[in-house]
């Protein structure tokens, strides 16, 4: 008999996930019923979305319930099927959950391509981390050449991937990230314009600096504080995408609305929140135009790849909102 | 000779605006030079961003210099003319500030028909407060038939005509109000669906119950918790229009933001400001529009006209951040 190992969710976190908030369970590994496949999990893809699905309270997918093993993107190589679409030896990617074994029916897995890029880029630059920058920055931001867009979280998998696409669409991109060495990363890995370190204080001041007539297009991962930064300094006409929030994510004290969010009339700006999910049908487009970046080497793609094994799981997760990784943070099952 | 009597601004209110940040100062009526022309003003328009305009800092518009007669809309009647435009007799509108004359080169200086309306509505419905809802609902808020649209301020000047503007578009409008009578009216007066008075408490439990379904348009003039409030009862795909945030306007322990902003991904809304006076080029059209609605009866205009004269201005204006006024709030110079 073979064991499935798995984290299920025992307790709704109140900031930061304590171990406690985890229950690690093994069982043994289902067979698949008719219609249905077995997946054997080799890479989970770890993101800040995650914590929200954590809290209890209707958002864009319903809660992860108590008991219920962790909500997780992931990929992985189908082991046995009674599916039709899908045989031995396929490898698929989908919302599996953060266990050794998925049983699927299918909805929602996608065959990947590994002749395209390896199998963890398809969790982050070739998935939905570079959908959400794909679809966030082009049909949320709608840039145009020669304008400023702003990034934060630059170095992170959305992030890295939103300011590439914008050097692409001929702007000039700006990205906010901790540190010096992620700082130094942005313009010469990914080629941003410039790097604001958000850590080293005066964030107006830089971003006064680097954006002297102003912010076209903010891509904001982050919220609070840099959000409000960025609003104090929007051109006419902006647009902030709201593509998360990952500094309200695990407070204690209640979420911060930005206070100066008047700063959208006086700019004429708007702010627009978006799911990625919306855009399934148009993946086809984002894939066909990322890969071919990639493949042309105009997009940089990095990965963070843990190779702790699952029980990795609940101490990885904390490093992501640690700030531990630069690109697509993954855990090697 | 005669006298002209002004309010100018003495100091940057802390709040509330008091007395003493007020100075009436009387001096001889000015003679129109060549180009320009002397009107004397009949009704000076009072509004929210009257409050902006006296704080420091950069705003749509410049901040009004320590020393300068307040700014203020006001319909006037030319008195003597040196401008071939402008002839004595003519009544007119535009920015003439809080005081008895003004002289005016007729930059942004419109001649009123008197024929369409009478002269006050023209500061009002006919003016930048029915122009603010006409633009504001239309062009950001782009309602469609059958969909909710909820309007804060509903019973002021900009909020009543906003609501109206629904309906006649086929919207269920629902405003929010304080204060029975203000709600009484909303319902009786202005055609809206349902009235919610935010000072009887349980804001979100009147607006699940008004707005089942969620709510598509929020034409927001309030901020604070009323948005916070209509936020967490958006329709997925809502538009939230910033027209104003008087909740916020004469705080004294610093703005508030709306801390479930990320309902705004939750439910892939947009929240976008405009600042009214962009639409200049297109007032003819919103005249048009207004103006036939008036003479067919499908909108009330209704306005507060307070008989007191100049020197009746600094309270007055605090009746407006007191919300003593229903419709437009005007000073009868």
């Amino acid at each position: 008999m073979t064991a499935n190992a798995q984290y299920r969710l025992a307790a709704r976190p109140v900031g930061l996930p304590k171990p406690t908030d985890w229950q690690y369970t093994e069982e043994p590994v289902a067979e698949p019923g008719d219609g249905q496949f077995l997946v054997q999990n080799q890479y989970l893809s770890l993101d800040p979305a995650m914590r929200g699905w954590m809290n209890a309270g209707k958002s864009y997918l319903p809660p992860v319930g108590i008991g219920e093993v962790m909500r997780a993107m992931a990929v992985g190589t189908v082991v046995s099927s009674k599916h039709h679409g899908f045989a031995e030896g396929d490898v698929v990617q989908g919302v599996f959950g953060v266990q050794k074994y998925a049983i699927s029916d299918g909805t929602g897995v996608s065959t990947v391509d590994t002749s395209l890029a390896p199998a963890p880029v398809h969790l982050g630059t070739l998935g939905s981390s570079g959908f959400t920058a794909y679809f966030g920055l082009l049909d949320i931001g709608k840039p145009e050449p020669g304008q400023t867009v702003v990034v934060s979280a630059a170095a992170g998998a959305v992030g890295s991937i939103a300011g590439q696409i914008a050097k692409i669409k001929g702007c000039r991109a700006i990205g906010i990230a901790g540190g010096p060495e992620k700082c130094e990363l942005l313009v010469s890995q990914f080629g941003f314009d410039a790097a604001i370190d958000y850590k080293a204080g005066d964030l107006r001041g830089q971003l006064k600096q680097h954006a002297p007539d102003g912010v076209d297009v903010f891509f904001d991962n982050v919220g609070g504080e840099i959000l409000e930064a960025v609003l104090a300094r929007l051109a006419r006409g902006a647009r902030v995408i709201i593509s998360g929030a990952v500094s309200q994510y695990n407070t204690e004290t209640g979420a911060r609305g930005p206070a100066n969010y008047m700063q959208l009339l006086v700019r004429r700006a708007s702010m627009t929140g978006f799911v990625v999910f919306d855009y399934a049908a148009r993946y086809p487009e984002a894939t066909a135009d990322l890969a071919a970046w990639l493949r042309d080497g105009r997009i940089t793609s990095r990965e963070t790849i843990v190779d702790g094994g699952i029980t990795a799981f609940p101490e990885t997760l904390l490093g992501l909102f640690a700030g531990k990784n630069t690109g697509k943070l993954i855990l090697a099952v």
